[in-house]
């Protein structure tokens, strides 16, 4: 593997990918083999060079007069975004939004496979949500050693957050994929993804500001 | 209201201002009145330039040598946000997403406050969630109305989450928060927001394979 390979992409280039693959994914789905990046700009409400600029972080996969090659772009974002391979998954807490995460489908086609929920309530341990039980939080890092566990989903509540994580990373887990309303931290080599709901709403009513004072001054 | 309170902010910063929010939210709880930039930097993981640079855009709430007002900064962000106001918001889907939204009290917090479910499902229908009633969607723009719902939260499956959005306009809803994983459409009134749960996991994949790499080539 070259040096190429490991260059440094920007956050903001990283946080649309997930996007182009969704967008490439529908494309297969619908036997399209190549698309300009005019037509995959109007499809995506981007520029087309801003799509021109994003894919070249990734190396030549546009060709003039012809675009991009659906399948061969398809597969490269999906190397980048460490999808050619699958990752086991618990879900710590299994109240309504972890049974929700539990019950998502979405997760699983894409190679993110769930294998354990855990909670501290004796009312739903014993319990199974598509055939993943809920188990006692006890023997948590047992199972994430014997089922060799890659990621964690935090969806306990905010106070419990951070005990979860420390737990998940002295366990040896390697990702973190948090929903508790708290900045949580983890060491240098653990990859942490935080989900803050409430930060998404407030740019939800940001933007509905922003409109209605469009509205009034235009 | 003057010409710089309706001036452009980058999306990238406007992202930002939740978290500058919660943590001014948390000082403020603490009773802590000013914090300089350095300190500020350190709490957040940010650096004190960026923290200088991103507050800059909304006026000279720092002062050299004393920092920032905590609770000046906090209102002001307050007000940027659209947080001096309340919404009025309904949930369409009330499964376990559904649910786990309405059970979720940091919304109501910040003036987000939930006046009703829908659903299709008859089971559901007449259930409350913390006082707060699932009903039948047929009566869902009538609800609107007269309970003057300012924002609707789409926690449908995908093959509905575009219908379910043309409703809600049709019906005068200024605001959606899109949890289907689909990208709807709305007109350019209407301010949308969508949460691809999906999309952050595969962030989450890739940062946790450029954190293998690193070990790797290290």
């Amino acid at each position: 593997m070259g040096d190429n390979e490991v260059k440094k992409i920007s956050m903001a280039v990283i946080k649309r990918l997930p996007r182009y693959h969704r967008y490439l994914a529908e494309l297969l789905r619908r036997d399209i083999t190549r698309i300009s990046s005019a037509e995959l700009s109007r499809l995506m409400g981007l520029t087309a060079s801003q799509i021109r600029q994003d894919l070249n972080n990734f190396g030549g996969f546009g060709q003039q007069g012809y675009g991009y090659n659906v399948s061969d772009l398809y597969y490269a974002i999906n190397r980048i975004l460490g999808l050619n391979t699958s990752y086991n998954m618990i879900i710590v807490g299994a109240g309504n939004l972890g049974q929700a995460l539990a019950n998502n489908t979405d997760f699983s086609k894409r190679g993110f496979i769930l294998k354990g929920l855990f909670d501290i309530n004796p009312k739903l341990i014993g319990l199974k949500i598509r055939d993943v039980e809920i188990m006692d939080i006890d023997v948590m890092e047992e199972f994430i050693y014997t089922e060799e566990i890659d990621i964690g989903v935090i969806c306990t509540g905010r106070e419990s957050a951070q005990e979860t994580a420390d737990r998940l990373v002295k366990a040896g887990i390697k990702g973190i994929w948090n929903f508790a309303p708290e900045d949580i931290k983890v060491p240098e080599d653990v990859a942490l993804e935080n989900v803050h709901l409430s930060d998404s709403l407030l740019t939800l009513s940001y933007i509905m500001n922003e409109k209605k004072l469009a509205r009034k001054f235009s």
